[in-house]
């Protein structure tokens, strides 16, 4: 079996691309990461897009686009986990010997039809009684800090540090430090959240260029990184007194993600999570095993988190700074992975680390159904 | 490299089911197909759904009716080839070593949402300009009665053909059979197409459980089939004039397919192809290379097509009279397939068959981009 590894990586601006459609942003990542990768474009042999609501054939109107129309493609669907899940079925085409040069791209386009926030889906139960997403991170926001002790203060932090990492991203939605008053001050959305609490509506997309083994050693360019894990799960909104504050379905598929990597907990240098909420950047580390419960917000009022901290957590920026646009959220924390892997991050440059880690989480806010958790592994 | 077969196959009835959704019929395919391959739920490992318009996380949605909530599970759309999609990642997994049991279901939910057609993306400029999927395969079917001497009465033999089939099969949208007038007073839909020459908007869902190897050997029933090929191309919409009337894009996937199978277009015993308007059957059989160009509309005359002929094509009745749920479509071909390839389709079986053929083909009308085509090739 095969080995997969991300020969070079591309993403647009994330923010506000009012000329631009889905299809653009995913042609300037791709062709972005075929330049990066060293490859002319049509070595590349296949390709995976994913997108939640750009539209039937949205991958076919990329490969158009770059001049690739023909080439076996899938739109993948895996509502936050989009993205993510297009890397991990890129990687099963190489690992199937199917192919060993395959693209895989995710882009959202959302700023022209969402405002504000994304609008619940009508037909859906939970929030037809307000179980919508932020009120219910607000509820296990409130929860955390009833059983760990954590302050207002303290969940400010997790932003405060996540806008400074975006503010050294020449990509990121935001690019403007804020402070805790700041996160404080801000809109209250849903208590104890307020506006600098939540994710933004993003546009914009990004691409990975994954190879096999044979293409590697054929056309490496010296800067290839290891995809060691490319983990999904699907699973339960919890919401339950006991999995509130903690996550059983990302911890299952960081389980099985360090098993595959041959790695632990404590081999991670640094992680992109899904920071949809700042208190998600909470939950999410500690059901990854990356912090013991409870511990997280101690742990970024040290800066332990920081970038040049003991365990930097999203040094992009995260969700909550670079922005999000569903279907690229994945694909681009990965991006940001191999560019610090490769020490290309410039300014927000983690030294020396040699494994990093993405964690994505989406689905429905509440209910029994439609979770999607990925988590993935590269090694440098 | 493992060998991919299908264990179990599981369809629900085809037509309107205004009290049911896309979930709810996909969960009654899954069942069904799980039964049908003489497991217990929980040995299935992951799974795949294709659909085209059924809203974020609705493979979430069925396992979750399902009683599976948990397993890896990727949505995938590749427009009319979703279903067929679904397959073919599947099979990758099972190749990729990643998983043994794996469950592709194709599901839709149509009729509650379009009246009489599908209605065309508003922002797609081809449909602007009324080059709608009736009027675009109205154009075909006038250039090949010029081109081959192609009659309006051999045409109409093709959904003559298709609903004596459907009429055979239990699941089928439509039930009784028709008549060369029938078709000749239906009413115009774009000249020369009739009614009966097009494929209806359906409800429906199908299921496949596809296995490895080493399932096979553990959990063979003595039914299981191979899949012997399932391959992916995309490409772009045949109006040019040399190839309005071809199909390259059919065309390259079916020889890819026939390359991994190891066999010939001489060795197919029979076909379901895509049929979603009478002369896009014709088409795509010669597009396949089962017939000559310009042949198969005396073939059909001949009644060569008929189960029972020389090369029976769309035996559960095919799009236009089965029906059509754009994401369950793939997926009950291949069921046919497995039934027929089993001895088990009843009033429709074709005796001795030993290789069967689907094709799915789907995407926008007209444009650079767009189109998606599968070939699946199942040998006994």
């Amino acid at each position: 079996m095969t080995g997969v590894y991300v020969l070079g990586v591309g993403m647009t601006r994330f923010g506000k691309h009012p000329d631009k459609d889905a299809a653009d942003l995913g042609s300037a990542a791709f062709q972005e990461a075929v330049t990066d990768a060293g490859i002319e474009p049509r070595q590349i042999e296949a390709a995976y897009c994913g997108h939640v609501f750009q539209g039937m054939v949205t991958g076919q109107r990329i490969l158009a686009q770059v001049g690739l129309a023909g080439l076996p493609l899938s739109n993948v669907e895996n509502a936050c986990s989009s993205g993510a899940t297009a890397i991990r079925e890129a990687s099963l085409a190489i690992r199937a010997g199917e192919h060993d040069v395959v693209m895989a791209v995710g882009t959202e386009h959302l700023t022209t039809k969402f405002r504000g926030a994304l609008t619940p889906d009508p037909s859906d139960p939970e929030a037809a009684v307000g179980a919508t997403m932020p009120s219910v991170y607000a509820m296990r926001a409130r929860r955390y800090m009833e059983e760990f002790g954590m302050t207002r203060r303290q969940l400010a932090l997790v932003a405060v540090k996540n806008k400074r990492n975006a503010a050294a991203n020449p990509l990121a939605h935001f690019r403007k430090e804020i402070t805790v008053e700041d996160v404080l001050e801000s809109r209250p959305i849903a208590d104890p959240l307020r506006l600098h609490d939540c994710s933004p509506v993003t546009d914009g997309a990004a691409a990975v260029v994954l190879v096999s083994d044979r293409a590697v050693k054929k056309l490496g360019n010296g800067r290839a990184i290891r995809l060691a894990a490319s983990t999904l799960f699907t699973g339960t909104v919890d919401v339950e007194p006991t999995t509130m504050t903690f996550e059983p379905l990302t911890h299952k598929t960081a389980l099985a993600a360090y098993e595959r990597a041959g790695i632990g907990p404590e081999d991670v240098d640094f992680a992109e999570v899904h920071d949809c909420f700042s208190i998600a950047e909470v939950l999410r580390v500690e059901g990854l095993g990356l912090f013991e419960r409870g511990a997280y917000p101690g742990a970024v009022e040290r800066g332990e988190a920081d970038i040049g901290g003991r365990l930097p957590i999203n040094p992009s920026g995260g969700l909550l700074g670079k922005g999000h646009p569903l279907g690229g959220t994945g694909v681009a924390q990965v991006v940001e992975l191999v560019r610090q892997l490769r020490g290309e991050a410039g300014d927000r440059q983690i030294e020396g680390a040699k494994v990093g880690l993405a964690h994505c989480r989406g689905g429905k806010a509440v209910g029994i159904e439609g979770a999607a958790c990925t988590v993935q592994v590269l090694v440098k």
